[in-house]
């Protein structure tokens, strides 16, 4: 057995969060090999109902799960924490603009990175899953002096399996036939699926499905896929965001198989593909494992892929407009 | 890679077939080489609901997960199952008493027999989790003609691990250190957690902890865990319960280690322990893999255990007189 990781868990009553953390306890995000001290964090008004997650998580008698606690305090629940994962934001009520969602998630990302950096292990990594969680993990990361920048990532993974699942039927194959689908830019409708580096049995996207369904249907797709399960289930994607964020760190953990690369979005240092420095920016990824990642420098941009991706990183520029105050 | 595994969930909009279905398709339940076409069921009025799982499940991007749909079509859903889950039932309303309950499901579970009997593998193994799970596996495999009874198990592991999570916390140790704390009886408030048999780091249970905490505080906490959990969650267990559907499945699949024992509900031949045939009682259990389950004949039963297993085989016979119209 390798030594208690401590993994703490923001927004731990939200439905994500309810997806994610049995899966926590199972092994299934560190490995089986891997005893797990859970916390989970969430504000005053909903401790009571975090209180009632843990039960459960004991009810589930996981042999990993050494040790698992709620608290409202985030020096508690991040104190020497190894990973964590913030998954509480504030979600979108009715008539609210993305400014305004954007304004009100603020704070909570100043608070999230302090506290992380006060209290987390000297080793710490942090996924950002809580929209909009491109600007939410740029307040965090600018908000936790001494943890580098490149701890922090921000959750795209949910896009990337939607791409390559959607390609995987569109090609008539299984999704494990389809590579390095990855996502640039904002997690966000303007983000951009890429087809033009994506691979479906190793041959090239373009060259297995009509470029003009990829160019048009497949983009839209993929932007629409979240409010398209929230018009059928009537609720927005839970389990597939668990799902998301496992794959996540788990891609991280790993090194990156074969040829395969993955989408993770990180703080950009303007030297990439011309994504300008200072914003939180989806691209394609390798893992050389142990919590590390890599920008690839191979991927092909045509003008087309160019377009959609500057509108994305526009977008991602503008939102850092709204919050430069929160950025020291 | 195994051959495909043709595996059907009942209730597929619940929260406990939503917490249940990613981890299916993710190869928790039958192992990382088997590869899962998966199939909701659901009734008509939430089918579209039931699609919307569907989506999340295809955005998961599981390599495993060959095929998904939905179907209203209980034909459609089961045919040639290996695995069914009967996880739908009627929840109970405000103010119903549990005969009302027990009448409401009756029928759903008829249904679901018939429909097993007709349609699904001949190898089917069946778990029934909708409650009142006992008497509702009990209709079930009366009406599945020509599937052998033994096929039909009911759900009490959720029970069996709080059990396990209870002692391993009185006791000061990990959950890992607690076994054959099983389960004997109904799944419901009359169930009897045996503490008799169950072990703590190999020593009797009952010489590591207190016993008159175990005749009363014990026996009490287990019964009443799922009214705490919904009083602290404000909504019933469903993780916890899915991943007690996991650890019911997997301990069928896989022999019981070690001097362990676990809980399964089955039909009782009226040969062990008393136990008066023609109802679905909790036994302690061990497995021989593949789907075989066997009652083990060495528990202790004491004076004080016999009484508390007997009410709860009285509830089971009166349960089944409430649906003794049901049972051909």
């Amino acid at each position: 057995m390798r030594p208690l990781l401590r993994v703490a868990v923001s927004g731990s009553t939200g439905n994500v969060a309810y997806a994610l953390v049995p899966r926590i306890a199972a092994g299934e995000m560190f490995g089986d090999d891997r005893p797990i001290d859970l916390r989970l964090y969430d504000i005053p008004p909903v401790i009571g109902k975090a209180k009632g997650v843990v039960m459960e998580l004991e009810d589930g008698a996981y042999p990993l799960l050494h040790k698992v606690a709620a608290s409202a305090d985030r020096a508690e629940a991040f104190g020497d924490a190894d990973w964590v994962l913030l998954v509480g934001s504030k979600p979108r009520g009715p008539g609210m603009e993305r400014k305004d969602l954007i304004r009100d998630n603020g704070p909570i990302f100043v608070g999230d990175g302090k506290a992380i950096a006060a209290n987390a292990s000297k080793d710490v990594r942090v996924v950002v899953v809580g929209n909009p969680c491109n600007t939410n993990c740029l307040i965090a990361l600018a908000n936790a002096k001494g943890v580098p920048a490149e701890r922090f990532t921000a959750l795209t993974r949910l896009d990337q399996n939607r791409a390559r699942s959607i390609l995987a039927k569109q090609a008539g194959t299984l999704v494990a036939e389809v590579t390095r689908a990855v996502i640039w830019g904002n997690h966000s409708s303007t983000l951009f699926p890429d087809f033009v580096n994506a691979r479906v049995r190793g041959k090239k996207a373009t060259e297995v499905i009509d470029r003009a369904w990829l160019e048009t249907e497949f983009i839209s797709l993929v932007q629409k896929r979240g409010a398209a399960v929230i018009e059928a289930r009537g609720a927005s994607s839970a389990f597939s965001a668990a799902q998301a964020v496992l794959d996540h760190v788990r891609s991280l953990l790993e090194p990156t198989p074969g040829e395969d690369w993955m989408s993770l979005a990180v703080l950009s240092d303007g030297k990439r593909y011309g994504i300008p420095e200072g914003i939180v920016c989806s691209f394609p990824m390798r893992s050389r494992g142990q919590g590390d990642w890599q920008i690839q420098d191979r991927a092909e941009i045509t003008p087309s892929a160019r377009q959609k991706i500057d509108a994305s990183v526009k977008e991602l520029l503008d939102e850092r407009e709204v919050v430069k105050d929160l950025i020291p």
